[in-house]
C-alpha cells in the first residue's frame, strides 16, 4: 500500500511516499481502509524530533475517516486512555506514533476506537474531526464548562482546535471573542460567527481591547502559552475559567493576584477520553457541525501540506485525500 | 473602649492603642464583646498601604472570639460574600477594613456572621480560627478536593493557613509534605504530623527532593507564588490539583507543558463563603482540631506581635488577648 513514512528526524521533507506492506490486525484490532486523513501539529513536531518516544521508520498521522466492516467510520486516535476520566494513563498513546498512523491506505486500530461517521459529514470533513474535535470538546465543555449565554475568548483562531472551539461555542449560543495575527483568519472566524475579532499583532494590548469590547469573559481557551496565556488570565471574570492545551510560544510569566483574588480555575488538557470522543461525536451530529477545512491535498503532496501548517497559514484543518 | 487603631499608613508602628467610643449595632448587626483576636498578614499589608480601599482612621483585625447574647462565639470575617459559592461578590469585604475590626473590646458585625464557638477550643484557640481556618478549608477541600490517603504538598508551613492545611490533612488521613526556610518550623510541623519536611533555603531543588521522597503529590497548596508556585506545578501527579491563595514572592514563570500534558487543575482561592465557614467549624469540631498558636500577646503589645509576623518568625497564629 502507499503510505507517508518518516525515515529520519529533520522536518516534513523527511516524509517519503513509499510502498509498504499492508498492516495486519492484531488481537482486538481492525484494519481500516483510509479514505481521508488530516494533519495535526503533532505530526510536524514528530518530524522535527520534538516528541517523546519516537520510533523510526513510522507512518505518521492521527486523524482519518474511512471504511471498516462495510461501514463509514472515524477513528478515535487516543489508544489506551484508561479508566480515569480526569487524565490519561501513562501508557496511553496517540495513533501515528509509536504505532503506524493514518497517512496510508490502511491502518490497524483497536476495535473500540472505531466509531460510525456522522451522517452529515463528507469523508474529508469526517477526517478533520477526531483529534482537534475531541481536544476542543474537552477544553470547552468538560474542562471549561462553557454554557449558552456565556462569553469565551479563543486565542489564535485558525488552528484546528481553536476553530472547533469557535464552532462549538456558536452552536450552543455562547458569545465568542477570537484573536489572530492575520486579518484573513479573523474574517473567516467572523464568517463562522465570531462576535468580536482582534488582531493581536497590530493590537499588542489585545487583552485591553477584549475588556473594552465585551467586559470580562467567562472562559478563555489558549494553546499559545507565554504572553498569550498571561494576558488571557487578566480578562477572565471573577469565578471564571481558563483552559490551556498547549504552549507553543513558551513559558508564561503570570501574576498571582488575579488568580487567587478572582478565584479563577485553570485547567490543563490534552486530547480526550473515550467518553469525551463519543460525546463529541453526538454533539457534532446533534448540532450538524461541519469542521472548517482549510485545503484538501493529495497524499503525495504531504510535504506542501505540512509546510502550510508549519507556516501557520491555515484556517481550520488541512486534509489529505488517500488514493483508493 | 480600648482599640488598636491605624491613623496613617506607615507600617505596624502606626497602630495606636486608643480610647474610642463603643460601636453601636446597625440594623441586622450585633455588638460582640471581644475576648481574643488574631493577626493576619492582611493587617500588616493594610498598615503598609498595600490594600485597596483603605479608609482611616480604622480599627484593624479580622479574627476574634468573644461573647454575644450570653453565648461564646466566633465571627465569620467575610461580609457580604453573596450567592455564588464559586466567588465572592464584588461588594464583599473583610472585617477590619473598611469596617472597624476586632482589635478592640467590642466590634459590630452582621448577625449572620456570628457562630457558636467550638466547645473544645479555648478563647485564644477560637480566635485563631476564622480567616486562616476557612481559607485553608476552602483551599484543601472545596477547591483542592483532598482525600484520605492522598499526598498534599504544603509550601511555606508556619503561616496560619498552611498550618491549618497541615492539621486538616492529617485529620482526614492524608500524607503531608511541608517546606519552610526554617528548621525550627519544620520540626514543629513534624510534631503536628508532617510526613516529610524539607528546608527550601538549604535545598533549592526542593521540588526534586519532594519527588525523591514521595514521588508525585496529588495536591499542592501554595501562597508564595513566584518560584514556589512554579516548582509546585512540577511535583503534582497527572490529573492532580494545585491551589494558590497568595503571591507574596511575586510573579511566577511557569512551563505550560506539565500543565496541559499532565491535565492539571489549578484553583485560585481567597477566604471562604458562609457555607465554607460553617463546614469548616463542623469539621474542626468533629475532628477536635486545635489551631497551632504561636504566641499570645496583650493588645497593648500589638506592634511587637505584628513585627513577629512581619519577620515570618511565627509558627501558627499570633493571638491578642483583649482586656476585659
Amino acid at each position: 500500500m502507499q503510505a507517508a513514512r518518516l525515515r529520519e528526524i529533520g522536518g516534513p521533507s523527511k516524509l517519503r511516499i513509499e510502498d509498504v506492506p499492508e498492516p495486519e490486525a492484531a488481537e482486538g484490532q481492525t484494519v481500516v481502509r483510509v479514505r481521508a486523513a488530516a494533519l495535526n501539529h503533532r505530526d510536524a513536531f514528530i518530524t522535527q524530533g520534538l516528541y517523546p518516544n519516537i520510533v523510526l521508520p513510522r507512518i505518521l498521522g492521527s486523524d482519518c475517516s474511512g471504511e471498516a466492516g462495510g461501514r463509514d467510520i472515524v477513528v478515535d486516535p487516543t489508544i489506551g486512555w484508561g479508566a480515569d476520566e480526569r487524565v490519561w494513563s501513562p501508557d496511553a498513546t496517540i495513533l501515528g506514533m509509536p504505532a503506524d498512523g493514518t497517512f496510508a491506505q490502511f491502518v490497524a486500530v483497536p476495535n473500540q476506537n472505531i466509531h460510525a461517521k456522522p451522517d452529515h459529514l463528507s469523508v474529508e470533513e469526517a477526517a478533520a474531526l477526531p483529534l482537534g474535535g475531541v481536544t476542543a470538546y474537552r477544553a470547552a465543555f468538560v474542562c471549561g464548562g462553557l454554557q449558552a449565554g456565556e462569553t469565551v475568548l479563543i486565542t489564535g483562531v485558525g488552528g484546528g482546535v481553536q476553530t472547533f472551539a469557535l464552532l462549538y461555542a456558536k452552536a450552543i449560543g455562547a458569545h465568542a471573542v477570537v484573536t489572530s495575527a492575520r486579518d484573513g483568519k479573523l474574517e473567516r472566524a467572523k464568517a463562522l460567527g465570531a462576535d468580536v475579532a482582534i488582531n493581536y499583532a497590530t493590537t499588542p494590548d489585545w487583552h485591553k481591547a477584549v475588556r473594552a469590547a465585551v467586559g470580562a469573559v467567562d472562559l478563555a481557551i489558549d494553546s499559545a502559552g507565554g504572553d498569550s496565556f498571561a494576558k488571557a488570565l487578566t480578562v477572565v471574570k471573577p469565578g471564571g475559567r481558563v483552559v490551556t492545551y498547549g504552549g507553543t510560544t513558551g513559558d508564561a510569566t503570570i501574576k498571582m493576584f488575579p488568580i487567587f483574588w478572582n478565584q479563577l480555575s485553570i485547567f490543563g488538557t490534552s486530547m480526550g477520553s473515550p467518553g469525551d470522543f463519543a460525546a463529541m461525536l453526538d454533539f457534532v451530529s446533534k448540532h450538524r457541525i461541519k469542521p472548517a477545512i482549510d485545503r484538501v491535498y493529495e497524499l503525495a503532496e504531504i510535504e506542501s501540506a505540512m509546510q502550510r501548517m508549519d507556516d501557520a497559514l491555515q484556517f481550520g484543518k488541512i486534509v489529505l485525500r488517500i488514493p483508493q
